[in-house]
């Protein structure tokens, strides 16, 4: 049977553009059965060398020095945006005037307002759309979600969260430019809260629900740098750290954390979920294991349970190796890239949609707010949406 | 040497008055070389079958079943308060001005107030006195406070804590009585907040210093419980699970987390310590370890080091068995039992005491007052004290 | 209730007299509803400053200083043996023909032929007699004896056991005298095969039957060492390192390894069984908890299961504190004493008997031998016994 | 700059023949930097349709359905076999003759006789040669090598490995036929030795040196299956589990378990080497950690430490992501072929050369044969060679 092609066009080629391309070059060897095949059509950036030079590694056909051009091109169906923060919006929505399908790297915008402008004009043009929560895609998370969804926790009581790093800890680190625009508030938007939390953010929207109100606290521990691009020492407009606790909509309470400055920890993602029947936690530097507290086991064999998610039978498992035999980081946007060509087959949305993305947009906004405030503040998040 | 004695009276005998008789009755065995020797000299309780046997089980000399007798006696040095909470400022008040040692079971008073109070009246009577924060006692928590003092973790980014557990989750629990006084506002002052965070507060302000102002939630999730005593249904007053961020005096942020309602944990108390060259964390469920993380490593080898607490050159090790032989929960009331003698001896104050204790009330005040008006709180914590 | 009296006389004033010690005198505290309560009447030991201090600090009635002596005396019920192992037999054969009941330290003796002559005259004797292996009655060994014998896991294909230390790597470590006599052959008869293996195989049989036959390989890393006593730089006698591989009875395989020159590890006694349709592990390191894989958990969620050991249902822990709060190595030897006084109470044999404990001589004797001769041996245990 | 291309012809689709293909899918988007790139040239399997579609699926330009002919094509530079062990001489040796470059999944060969015709022939052949044992590839199991290399471990004492699984414990699985040509002892030459046991001998050799001799045990627990072919029950010829102890060539002991009995273990490969001056541990199912153990480090904070092998000065991981994201199973693969594109460039050999694999048969060899003969066996191992 010949498969239907979705031809992309990536923009941005730094840390994200490999994510993604490789998301889309794994879908033939691994997802054979879809219907739908990517084809490498063209990718985007400034710099006409480097950009050749990506094109050739990841095998695209061709490409562009100018974003507007790419998505004016008749022979691409989607635009996929790996570029910093501040230009996810003047590019989606470029795109989709163009009628262009949108993937766009998380977090959706810097800000709220941007973010709501974009699916403004995103659901106007009709064209169909997702944002890059990766996260949500690593089985033993796709498990947990399975799991809460069953009913088996029942009453929910917790869900606290965080995402630890600490690359940022030395004072001598630039802010701006190509390693470190996510220390530039311009580029970013925000500092930890944007790039970290909301990760958290879109896990625990979709495993636990809308979130309500929260109160916050930010950090900025290091106050200048300098500036790569300027090269001189600028105040720091980032959020270094973020910690927030809030209500979600079934009555649990939420914690949230994150930082760039925990000593020892490189990408610390875990979550844990508390309800009255069962308890569930994971942690992304051992992201194949999903770990499970059943109430039902009997009395004097209770305990955490550490769930290796590598079956035929767990989520995403039987496309890869046999059981015990682990994936990787990389593999959450293989995941999504299949589920986003099987949309495209089944007609239903790829979730995160902007419309959800947009939700996180709104916690975000209201914790930095909260922050700045020294108030709670009510997010308005509306899930399901 | 002919020791000197500590005749000690106990109030109350229930779980806290067998940790306390027991930490007084291992000294002779393990701390042979102090100058001091407990002697159990009476104990207090209201039943007088059962405060009859207890006598018999922990080496009491003698019984009582008024506490105002106990205090009374001149064949006593020390009184040691395990009753709750809510009669802690009157005996511990009697009892100084009978001029009596005075070692008071945690947390301090139900209120600010009522520990002021009883600080007052304590050093007006010039008594020595001290709390039973435990786990400060506990080896690798000791080390753990070695090592921040010793400066090896730098500038100081981050304090974490939580105590979780499962056991009020049933809506069939009373509240009030001997099992469950800690369910009754009236008998405890607060829910988790005085029980378990109380510790973490105690521990954080010893190894990370004062804490400057807080924000803080709480909960309480069953909101009827049956009264005990009553038999009646009455309105749950204490808080199920409180959470917290604050400011520390020296620039770091902190992270507060307890819940009687985290399915799968019995008590999972845990700390980490975020620094600009290491960090530390631990956990009470493993609690002969200590976790690090050290920056000067060497970078392809850099990774957290699980420190088995059990040599005889680490806390109070050398006076339990040898290396990689673990001793448990109930040790940390020998050590502090322990350290208390050999405070008579040195006559240094024993920490924390009443006055530290304090501090700790105040955090509480202030994180109890945060959740109930949704605001930021000072604290007014002075540390040291 | 007036209490039977048990009087204890103790040989031998070192690491074992102390934990056996500390487990008769933690009786009357946490098991206060025996028939027998211990009374602790008589310490021996050579050095009459020593035994003095000693019998001060663990509450001992008298002393001697020659244990002919202690066994001749008329108020001594029981006999408890903690001398070297060059001297089991010898007093443990006069305090039988004394008609005190004894209590022996493991290894039952250097050789089977010792071990082979001190049960037959114990046996003739008709006196009460139990073998210290303290690790069965850890409450997580107990409850994974519990969890074989309910036939959960089917049919065992594999057991395995490690006892791993390594405070011997330093060649300037002598041989023989009060710390050191177990690097010395006279005393000990062997090395790490009778001070740890013999704990790894009495547990083994206990909880998964006989050993058959077997085949070792023994090591001496370092060849001499000087001699406490001689100054002589000596050949150095025993085992460093022992492992073997054995058939059981019921048709599973065994593996066992000791070793006390395994860097890291300080006391690392870990032993697993895998059956048919689950599975059990454990580690003296973290001694509360079970690990259990149970086959018929739902496919989805299947995984290793950590058991916190801290229930009041689970094997002992009734005793002690409240879920979640851990007990240490000394325990076992407070259960072991606590199941002797009830075996008095009963009127049953209290495992391991001498008998028993002789079981486990054969398969060291076994083990020393295939290693010296290169080939299978042979064990010729009798379980039960 | 134009890469040169080595045309690659792959025999055999089955689970091996997909870790290979994606093996060498992989390079152009992560090893971008090498003189020779792949190309999918061909695949070869009987089964027309099967073959077709999985050149389709892994991108091979053609295929064939008689590996005799994809042997004689002009247009094929390397030969890689991933069939079942029976067929590996054949190929091989056929191949070498027509001047293919060789690379051999593991087992070498089913017996140390088919090995020892094969090195001859190949060498003889004078044709480039190498073996996939993957895990040696894997970052943390290379970082190991490189640690033990540098010294730091002092004289080693101890190595020990296992291998553990559990898929068949059922007697219902049959033996021979596609999936289970494993259990067949005509198509395999033994069970979990040349399997499981394979891998860790290997590791053992590249990372502790030579095998002198051996002791070994084999069971197989269930003696009778259905073979798929014939559908007729019929003896079980491979061995299930197989134990073994050894000494290597610089004096430490050997320790090695395999097993498919082991219920709740997947792939549990886990290797550990201790040291006179530090020990080192991994485990597969936790594949990016390393462990050390380093008695260089201060006393009181000695430990196990945890190293997440994730950061770019870490072997291989500069081709990835960033600090904390990890990799699986399936890069091992990609390590090999990048490795072995390299050493084209370099014209080093390929470590494990077809020789360098027969020791690992002559180890397997000796194991059997001990098993069999219930004594120890000499491995004449010559290493490194």
């Amino acid at each position: 049977m010949e498969k239907k092609k979705l031809r992309i066009g990536l923009i941005g080629t730094g840390f994200m553009g490999r994510t993604h391309s490789n998301g889309f070059n794994r879908i033939t060897n691994f997802f054979p059965n879809l219907a739908y095949e990517p084809v490498m059509q063209a990718v985007c950036s400034r710099n006409e060398e480097k950009v050749k030079a990506f094109a050739a590694q990841w095998g695209y056909a061709s490409y562009e020095t100018d974003w507007r051009k790419l998505i004016a091109r008749d022979d691409i169906d989607a635009v996929d945006i790996c570029t910093p923060n501040d230009t996810h919006a003047e590019i989606a929505i470029a795109a989709a005037k163009a009628g262009k399908m949108i993937l766009c790297e998380k977090p959706l915008s810097r800000t709220l307002a941007e973010g709501e402008e974009m699916v403004r004009e995103i659901e106007a043009a009709g064209v169909k759309n997702t944002t890059w929560y990766n996260y949500r895609r690593l089985p033993a998370v796709t498990l947990a979600k399975q799991i809460v969804d069953s009913g088996k926790l029942g009453r929910i009581f917790h869900y606290r969260a965080n995402f630890l790093q600490d690359w940022t800890i030395s004072p001598d680190l630039p802010q701006g430019g190509a390693g470190t625009w996510r220390l530039d508030v311009e580029a970013a938007g925000s500092g930890v809260t944007g790039d970290l939390l909301a990760h958290c953010i879109d896990t625990a929207l979709w495993i636990n629900g809308g979130i309500t109100d929260v109160s916050a606290m930010t950090e900025t521990f290091i106050k200048e740098r300098v500036h790569t691009e300027s090269g001189q020492v600028q105040k720091v407009g980032i959020d270094d750290a973020c910690l927030f606790h809030c209500h979600f909509d079934n009555g649990s309470l939420g914690l949230f954390e994150s930082t760039r400055y925990a000593r020892g920890h490189k990408a610390l993602y875990t979550f844990e979920i508390n309800g009255e029947h069962a308890s569930l936690r994971w942690d992304l530097h051992d992201l194949n294991r999903l770990e499970m507290y059943d109430h039902a086991d009997e009395s004097i064999v209770r305990g955490w349970k550490s769930i290796l998610v590598t079956d035929g039978d767990q989520p995403y498992m039987d496309k890869w190796w046999v059981p015990g035999l682990s994936i990787g980081y990389e593999h959450s946007f293989v995941h999504q890239a299949a589920d986003f060509l099987k949309s495209l087959e089944t007609g239903e949305p790829c979730s995160p949609t902007f419309r959800e993305a947009l939700q996180t947009q709104k916690v975000c906004e209201a914790v930095i707010d909260s922050a700045k405030q020294k108030q709670w503040k009510d997010t308005n998040v509306e899930w399901p949406c």
